[in-house]
């Protein structure tokens, strides 16, 4: 495999009749996917998604892909094309269009109608172009050509891009169940075809590349919410992602089943599952949804809630439950409670913390750890098997993953056959050119994660992070001193103001003494720029905390003259 | 089940001939195991553990028990019985010695030592009384008997209390491999034979009440180490739990079949397998293990580093390679890591960020997902029902869980039919008195979590953690000015000093005008308290950077005359 080169920097010219291709996200954590090719001068985008943030990311709302490399360049972007609508590759689409309005955006009708609500929200209206599974478009010199491909969203597809340089697959999102519920098989046919014509470089998904063997079916939950359904004596509240249609499904049938009435919370709940109903790829039996207000005159064992708040967002319906904070509905000790969904990693805290609130006011909560309520939606090594072997692709650039996954699938890869050296392990940011069928890395261009912050977009750097984080572990110790400005003698404080450090009011008694000795001392020996006296103070107290309780606040001087 | 009473305050007396159990941690989160039995005013205490902070505890080090309860009693207290030689068990033991250091402790020999060459780094000796399995010891009024008890850790024991009161079966940690490596066996027989006596209440293992069916034994995990052994072509590192003989056994056994030296690293690992050696429960092939130093001149293929850090510990020995600043070992593209353990809710993030680093060095790293190189070292819902059944306790206590687990657990127990009723369902702190066969929650004592913060003990309280969270969320902003104490008039400042807000010097330029306004308004208003100009301050920051910046970070003002 080759590896990353990490000392590149800006590449060389992209080459006549070559490919370029730059991953401006994706790489390294699983989010905030992105990949831009390039040929003759054009762009085409696919994917424009955010990353979620993590415990090292405290306070921020959102992660974006870096626009820079591209942004003196958006009148070459021909299109973005959107694979499906997870918020991991759409989210990001309000943030690019900001630039430039009017880039077309390219997707199935489900994704279309997703990405358009959010922009509705912002009052964008977007350029778009629907297209379906089979579907040929030529944009600029990009020529597409649309794949199904199944996963945990309506409507994914997979694109393939021609040009000069060679044949592109691009898999987005997908696994291979084999009997989905809506019957739309991931087009393994489509891509023995791309396979005989010659695949120059397959982009696939790497997010269950250590995973091994193989998914179990969607429709396999439908038994399980069966037998939970027979056995609740209360209300069922499902939560699972607001965007899961098929998940969504087996809940309806299950309710109707059992002569329940399901109530759907949550605003992207709502909003999605209108969406998909209005698109057929909702069916609704009738009279089985009701609004939350009538479901309060039902009987609980009439009632299912399906609801937002499966990764434990405290704000979401079933946080809101969780906390005793929701305005309509109040969980009750024989309510079942069922988590019909993945634990995104990062969230564990969060969704243990909501089960226990859940199961300490009594309910019956279900888990995937309990009880077979979710299936993945990637493919696992033994599906990625067979998409290697069957679309034998001359290069292989692993995508949509963590190192972990994208190393395993690059082994993936070398197992079925991939010269190792064409199999190409990339980080946000590498540029790699496929010129003459083959693939490597020639260059990187800067891919910092871009913070949404409240209003903020990439205000936030890593060394605000940092900060942050120094805060969050141990509080602050905030020094003030007023010293006259023509002789540097202290004329007021020090005053100590501390928070997240320690309740007792009279902690820095003894320190204070100290603080106005080390100025006085400081006066004395001529020092009198306020930069200086606080770089004093700072070490004074440092040394002091250090001593005394072992611990590192941040410690902020303020000195003032007057 | 009987849930707790919220509203309980301090317990009416104890009846005489009851058994008072008082649970002081261990209920609502795993970790701070700690029980005290209280019979004819004596007071025996079970398990004295500490709990590991989750991201909700920023800064912190360790959560103990609330000793409080106890504190003015400690001279009433027999012993202390240990079960089993983890970190939630006795890591609290130094912290209640210290308020009285000839409190006996009672445990296996292997327990013991650990907890000894724990009290050995703070130079403290402990009274100690070693028992073994089958063994009987009257402490005080305390009838007890202990039980060989299968688990993760070597020598684990469970404890029967033989009281006036009744008998009390307390398991400690336990599992039922019924292969055990060590050939000791959970003692099914001698439970059957309290069974047959009649004990009036169980507590109980929780920790696996979730999931179904029975424990992997770990034994199978062997071939699984032999078969990754037989493939690796560089040096293998193994992390592990520094406390987990069998599973370190069994790599040390895979290391002598492929024909490799053994190198432990980190201090926990190194020191907890000496005394493992010493006491016979670690056998070593003569010249297997050799020091750090003598690896270095081994090639790669004849080599084993055993570590620790399987839970992602930064400065652990495995996290240090991963960032590539551990002074002996730097990693090769060639080393395979093993994960050969659990990962502990809550420590995935760090987890994962190890095995990335390392994937992203080009190291094969195998972890519980991949392989199954870990089972847990508690028993499952399967295994509780064999010995709710064997046992057939009239009350049930289920403890060492978190909320999900103890209402699950309880669910077991009405299902092997203990009456709803006796299943008493209890959070840290409540009080429960056994009397005439019948346990029921009489009151509540303090249980708050007892934070350890560097050298402080108790310092840190719930609110100082939020103000710790605001901080890492938002970072602070915090103003100073200077006013003339006698008409109120800034003569100095205002100054801003923010962390963790924005990088842009000028980022402050709009509000400072607006700030002299407001005082000078204040003090034309005849406003003159430095506190109320400081809530002057606080508001109009604080109101001006929700508007530009939908942000919430703390606010500091600090006004100060001269």
């Amino acid at each position: 495999m080759t590896e990353p080169h990490r000392d590149l920097a800006a590449p060389p010219p992209l080459p006549e009749g070559g490919l370029r291709i730059i991953p401006l996200g994706g790489l390294g954590a699983i989010g905030r996917n992105m990949t831009v090719f390039e040929y003759d001068g054009r762009l085409l985008v696919v994917d424009c998604g955010v990353l979620f943030p993590d415990v090292d990311q405290p306070g921020v709302d959102l992660i974006l892909p870096d626009f820079a490399p591209i942004l003196d360049r958006l009148d070459d972007v021909q299109a973005i094309v959107l694979t499906h609508g997870h918020e991991d590759h759409i989210g990001a689409v309000p943030y690019l269009l900001a630039h430039k309005p009017d880039i077309p955006l390219v997707g199935s009708q489900f994704t279309l109608a997703l990405v358009e609500a959010k922009l509705a929200e912002r009052r964008m209206q977007p350029y778009t172009l629907t297209v379906t599974e089979g579907q040929r478009e030529q944009l600029g010199p990009f020529g597409c050509e649309f794949f199904a491909v199944n996963h945990s969203i309506p409507d994914a597809m997979a694109v393939a891009i021609r040009t000069p340089a060679g044949l592109v697959l691009h898999t987005g999102d997908f696994k291979m169940d084999q009997v989905p519920l809506d019957g739309r098989l991931t087009d393994l046919a489509g891509f023995a075809r791309l396979g005989a014509e010659g695949v120059d470089l397959l982009l696939s998904d790497s997010t269950n590349a250590e995973v091994p063997g193989f998914v179990t079916p969607e429709r396999e939950i439908g038994p399980v919410l069966d037998s939970i359904f027979a056995k609740a004596t209360g209300r069922i509240i499902v939560a699972s992602f607001a965007s899961h249609v098929h998940r969504v499904q087996q809940v309806f049938d299950a309710a109707a089943a059992h002569g329940r009435k399901v109530a759907l919370i949550g605003r992207s709940m709502v909003r999605n599952m209108g969406i998909a109903r209005d698109l057929g790829r909702l069916t609704i039996p009738p009279g089985l949804v009701v609004g939350i207000d009538e479901v309060k005159n039902l009987p609980p064992e009439r009632v299912v809630l399906m609801s937002t708040g499966s990764q434990g967002e405290p704000m979401s319906a079933l946080g809101r439950m969780a906390n005793g904070d929701h305005r309509h509905v109040t969980l009750e000790p024989h309510d079942t409670v069922v988590l019909a969904s993945s634990l995104v990693p990062g969230n564990e805290t969060a969704v243990y913390r909501v089960i226990n609130l859940l199961s300490r006011g009594g309910a019956t909560v279900i888990h995937k750890d309990v009880a077979r309520v979710h299936v993945s939606g990637h493919a696992p090594a033994g599906e990625l098997r067979y998409l290697l072997n069957i679309v034998r692709p001359s290069n292989l650039m692993p995508v949509h993953g963590e190192w972990r996954h994208l190393r395993a699938h690059g082994r993936l890869g070398v197992e079925t056959g991939i010269d190792p050296d064409s199999v190409v392990l990339c980080e946000d940011g590498d540029v790699v050119d496929l010129v003459d069928g083959h693939a490597r890395q020639v260059g990187h261009v800067r891919s910092r994660y871009v913070y949404v912050d409240g209003l903020a977009v990439g205000d936030v750097s890593e060394s605000l992070l940092t900060e942050r984080k120094i805060l969050g572990d141990g509080g602050f110790i905030a020094t003030t001193v007023v010293i006259d400005s023509v002789n540097g003698k202290v004329v007021g404080g020090p005053t100590i103001s501390a928070k997240g450090f320690s309740e007792d009011p009279a902690a820095f008694d003894p320190v204070l003494p100290l603080i106005t000795e080390a100025l006085d001392r400081a006066a004395a020996d001529g020092v009198t720029d306020p930069h200086q006296l606080q770089q004093v103070v700072r070490r004074l107290v440092g040394r002091w905390v250090n001593e005394k309780y072992r611990r590192r606040p941040m410690i902020v001087p303020t000195v003032l003259e007057v």
